[in-house]
């Protein structure tokens, strides 16, 4: 009998890739895309630019830039038998497990889905960027019974995303917001979603393989479902006054509190910081009874499970905690939450992807067999239960 | 600058999990589903039975067996809704994206998706088993341009997928060759595609979503898509005696033989043994000229590739490798041979699913950064190329 090995349960701590396209320091609470601080990105750039930063591993000069967004602009519709699927399956579907099976779809547009030429699968790429926002607009929309909204090509990529969902062209302030959101979203090293990517990926799978294994773990609670998740706590706590009441009985029942804790992170998120600013300063900019409630709870629930376990367990806020106040500030429901995560994470996911193919090596962990060998097969009819 | 740490490039010789599904002896060319040898499992059991070994853990009894085929048979319908996505893709789109698709559009059908109720986890386990065999049958149909045909209740798994495929009830030694790699497919522990549906589940992603990667994973030629690889060279190869040609030109291309090699087996697959066995009594039952030319090229290959490779760095043939020319012995095309993978493996997926929830932990593994940190963020206009 072997010796039982070392287990890497969930593969805390194991290195599975080199990489150049972000840095996570987990312990002083700090992200690079690319070697760029996040604050310097929240603050001066656009999710076009970010895109392109994360693809080509450098900032892009202006001509570059506009290159890339006319290639982005022309990309935004949506074929009819792809709208046809989201009519069908908005009916009864959730947003995620729409965008899944649309994305999946439109593999059926492009000839050369296998294809092993980097500058091809770089395009497809491209293109996925340009239309995953499209199809989180169109679903959100549908899904509310209105017709479907062509995207508008003078329009940036924040921007279209909001006149596709709403209706009507946003102004600066909820474009920045929905911008935003799409900057610190866009990528976080080797997350579970990016991950499964990659494992897609080193089978030499395509790229819409590959990006829908992301989409299909993204969709958890314990990754990008948290924000979701974290929004219908929030709504379930319903008033100020019944935060701690909630948080501590929640507690006291074991249950996880979506929006806190993270692997990497042991101290506060970066992001969260940023998110949580913008919020406070979008209720003042536009105050509303529902999100100023949210953004009592959110602070009052922070201080208390900081109190609780922040300093003790390393338990402290993270991205997914105060993204619902800050998206419902921009009308936009729980459901969509994910979808533009993912709508956002294609930049990351199509980024890794790119960059593992270049070393590729096949996913092949072992797991240690715990049952029995060589039992006798016995036919069905002299078994007994 | 901390010292670089060790990378585990392809997770090669990492132990993710605990498990009493499966086990694969890599070394002597062994394997067991639950603790029963595959040979007697070839030999005496059939699909259904075996899906219930590996979700249950034991073999059935007669009365366990037959409430067990009664879900399955019950199940196999197709809605409207997803026949139609079929017609429309399958006139351009691979059968494995088409079974992506319409795998993920299953999702709209089940009202309680994100359910941790493991008892309905499970059914829905059951229903994918009996789906994704007719879903395949319908894709392999359809795209020749034939009409749908419906299931059959009073058929068993492998005889209905065949009616379904090729609209006639099969004879016996048909119907045996499809419940054979029925159930050679149907686990083989933490390759490629198991993994990635695990590493979707253990972000409490659902059922859908963790198949929908295994799927997804499981098309890339490094992984099931090798099968369709493998015959498309026999059929490159073209006539037998091209064959040592064709390997050693290959061979000093750098190319990689499809069909040939396994990161867990250094000696040779006992599945390919138990294929290759099948195809040779098959030849004599059912001579056609066709599968009589690929099993001589298939045995040359066979024999140039383990006095080159063999012995010297342990690549023998694998599954994939004998699959193809069994199958045309049945008449199945190409490209359905990854699909008809998938809707095997769906047992094994499901059952690990299962299993991992039991004792879930999110896997989040580390990169190592190569890249710089803190780059001054420049504004546009003053950037250079």
């Amino acid at each position: 009998m072997p010796e039982k090995p070392v287990i890497n349960w969930g593969l805390e701590g194991v290195y599975v890739n080199e990489s150049s396209i972000c840095k996570v320091d987990g312990q002083n609470g700090k992200l690079w895309y690319r070697g760029y601080k996040i604050e310097d990105l929240a603050k001066y750039s656009n999710f076009e630019e970010v895109s392109y930063l994360l693809l080509y591993g450098k900032l892009p000069t202006k001509e570059n830039l506009e290159k890339f967004q006319e290639k982005l602009r022309s990309r935004r519709d949506i074929p009819d038998e792809v709208l046809a699927v989201i009519k069908t399956m908005s009916k009864r579907a959730h947003p995620m497990d729409v965008l899944r099976t649309v994305t999946s779809m439109l593999s059926m547009y492009d000839n050369q889905v296998m294809t092993r030429d980097m500058a091809l699968n770089e395009d497809k790429i491209i293109t996925l960027i340009a239309k995953l926002s499209s199809l989180t607009a169109a679903i959100g929309r549908i899904r509310k019974g209105y017709d479907y909204i062509e995207p508008d090509e003078k329009l940036d990529h924040a921007q279209n995303f909001l006149y596709m969902l709403h209706g009507k062209k946003p102004n600066d302030s909820d474009r920045k917001i929905i911008d935003l959101m799409f900057i610190l979203h866009a990528e976080h090293s080797t997350n579970a979603s990016t991950f499964a990517s990659l494992v897609t990926a080193s089978t030499l799978a395509d790229v819409y393989s590959s990006v829908i294994s992301g989409i299909s773990t993204l969709k958890g609670p314990l990754h990008g479902g948290a924000d979701e998740a974290a929004l219908k706590m929030m709504y379930a706590i319903g008033e100020p006054d019944n935060t701690e009441k909630y948080i501590l009985e929640a507690l006291d029942g074991k249950q996880r509190i979506m929006g806190f804790g993270h692997r990497v992170y042991k101290v506060y998120d970066p992001r969260a910081k940023i998110v949580r600013e913008y919020l406070e300063k979008r209720l003042q900019e536009k105050p509303t009874e529902e999100v100023r409630k949210l953004l009592q709870i959110a602070l009052r629930a922070e201080k208390l499970m900081i109190e609780k376990l922040g300093n003790t367990k390393g338990i402290w806020p993270n991205i997914d905690f105060f993204a619902g106040p800050l998206y419902r500030s921009v009308d936009i429901e729980a459901e969509l939450f994910t979808p533009i995560f993912v709508s956002s994470r294609i930049s990351g996911w199509g980024s890794h992807i790119l960059e593992y193919w270049q070393n590729n090596k096949l996913f092949r962990p072992l797991e240690w067999y715990m049952g029995k060998l060589d039992l006798q097969y016995i036919p069905i009819e002299k078994r007994t239960e």
